[in-house]
């Protein structure tokens, strides 16, 4: 034990003992706070998304109607667009909701579920990205192909396909975008187009519950709440917590079924020692 | 023992201990009857909705459409109207199938969820009230600010929030509307406007649940198909059983998601041993 | 033991037997493929829908904007169309859908949920069932509703309600329809038309779930994508695999609202010993 303490500690190890801290002090805020997160977002997640951002202390408001967008969204401390049920009478919603969220500086977080399954949903996702939401968070496809059409590429998509090239291509987008991206998977990887980190929590088996995904990107934005000068800090944050959650959920699952309700529970009860010993945050080369 | 069986009960006493008796009786009639509850209902809370009316025996049916609400509707022992997800597609059809209930003296419930959130969602609520809902339920600012619209107000909102003048705006409201009114809270107000009483169950964690203030509405429209002609006793006693069912899941739960779970399966296992020992309402002042 | 071993087994105890193993083969196969399927569904149940095919391997896609089908669908294994809350904007999208899939060989699976509870949801149903659907599934009244209205009848609903009834009205929508049809109930009954069996898997509380009928309907086109040109054997194998994981929930279950959390579980977890010993497919007469 003596021995250890007088190693000293390299510039690097200290940052990431600090994302403990940081997301601690977030998460903190969130439950303090209970800041109102709008979400315009897909049929098949709003319950798991409305209870995540319940149990982390935010209150959720799941309203869509292009009347009420004028009236409520103000009012917001974050805004959460979704498109994974898109159609076309929702879009116009979206897009008020958007572009009223970045005019009042209010931060919102885009996730752009199956963006290449059709022409329409790639429209709808540039446009969106257009409007400038400062946070875009999706899986390695999403984020491929929401890049490739932003961005343009030399590359197929089918080539980009390594991590070390998703890195890129996340880099790529978040310069073109001004919006932090994140990008989902074994380790989540998240850059504002310079820093880019690596959250390393998490258990295979969220994949397994439909809309694990969207429910994250909802906390996201309950984070830029907590934080809306810092996207970077907030969103690696979020995803390292429901991170932490899921792992001390899988502790009691036996199933994805079980998973989720321990990850929710394990989110809501969350701790400091928790959350120091288990976020894991890295820079990334 | 003995001395106690010497002391004579008061007639609050007994009408208190009566209350449990009548949410019973309530609840076996749900049980055997299984009733058929159309659910026009916002997109967050139609899971937990549905399975909560199971769980208490009875029939769900969400069905929304304006061109099978004169088909359908007739047909239903109880209705249930919630504009949480509102849009003005929807408000057609909710109308419709008010009218069609009102006509038939089929009980109805509104939920007037997040009614102050836009003009639009005012206008749609009032519209819906002067369609003579039989209960309307909702939190302490959703009912202040549908009585101060409904009613008009001295006051402005803010100084309408203690929970004595809860009381007085629920009955003008009730008075106004001819619908029983019931507040939820710490301890749910229901009235006729004329009668007041409070329901002392529940726990504090069922709010970190979402919908289930929205799932509590479908079980009043449950209880409301059991005993039509009663609806002040079925509004309360709905209240105090679906409380009942969350002291129960809260000894089992270890946060929001575990209580959701065993909050449904009590409400599907209470016993008239549960109920005559849980439901706890009271004559208020 | 080895007594047993000496009496030779009769052609229909090796069938039964059969049936273990091709329900496993297939399960196999659907863990190994992840294949795609579309769902255009109720809202009610997409939540526990997209979980069920998770659960079982397979990767739920719900798309269901008619600006996206015809870029979607083509691209999909499998495609459940389920009319719970069907509305007039979503039916031009179903009928698409199936109209692609049908002329691109994908598979696909009708669910008529309450299809007498409106003229417009008949018509509706029956416009789906000429774009011939590879399998139906519905409870027993939905069965009658629809067979009645396609195939024309003597006799009254009423008259039809008895499970023997019930199989002849079965075979006779499979043989006008051209699909397999399975009722739902205490017994499954799957008829092609020539060939009946009736699947005796399941628990009675799984209908106090919300959407476990859906659920299984998405199940069976998961099973469909996995061997498409046997869809009497796929049908039949995925009702019987999900009543299995029911039965084997049930161990554990308090409730309905547990029981759809280790349903979920055992579904994911199920192994050949329990599906071999589990799957009780037998003909019927």
């Amino acid at each position: 034990m003596e021995e250890k303490q007088t190693i000293p500690k390299t510039q690097k190890q200290e940052e990431e003992e600090n994302w403990g801290s940081k997301a601690w002090k977030l998460l903190t805020k969130v439950r303090e706070k209970a800041p109102l997160i709008q979400c315009i977002t897909n049929y098949v997640s709003m319950d798991i998304m409305a209870n995540t951002l319940l149990a982390s202390g935010a209150s959720p408001a799941m309203l869509h109607s292009i009347n009420e967008i004028s009236d409520f969204t103000p009012h917001v401390h974050a805004l959460c667009i979704n498109i994974g049920t898109l159609s076309p009478d929702w879009l116009p919603s979206m897009k008020s909701s958007a572009t009223l969220a970045t005019q009042l500086n209010i931060p919102w977080v885009l996730d752009p579920v199956a963006v290449s399954a059709s022409d329409f949903r790639l429209k709808a996702c540039l446009q969106l990205v257009g409007l400038k939401p400062v946070v875009i968070r999706g899986n390695a496809s999403e984020i491929l192909a929401l890049s490739t059409a932003s961005v343009g590429s030399d590359k197929g998509v089918d080539s980009s396909q390594k991590s070390t090239d998703v890195v890129e291509v996340a880099k790529s987008l978040a310069q073109a975008s001004g919006a932090v991206v994140a990008v989902s998977g074994a380790v989540d990887i998240i850059t504002d187009g310079k820093r880019v980190v690596g959250v390393h929590n998490g258990v295979p088996m969220m994949q397994r519950i439909t809309a694990t995904g969207c429910a994250v990107t909802a906390l996201i934005a309950a984070f830029l709440a907590a934080d809306p000068l810092r996207p970077f800090e907030a969103t690696a944050s979020a995803l390292s917590i429901f991170g932490v959650a899921g792992e001390i959920g899988m502790d009691l699952a036996k199933g994805p079924a079980s998973l989720r309700m321990h990850l929710i529970d394990s989110l809501h009860g969350l701790d400091q020692k928790s959350v120091f010993s288990g976020v894991n945050i890295t820079s990334m080369p």
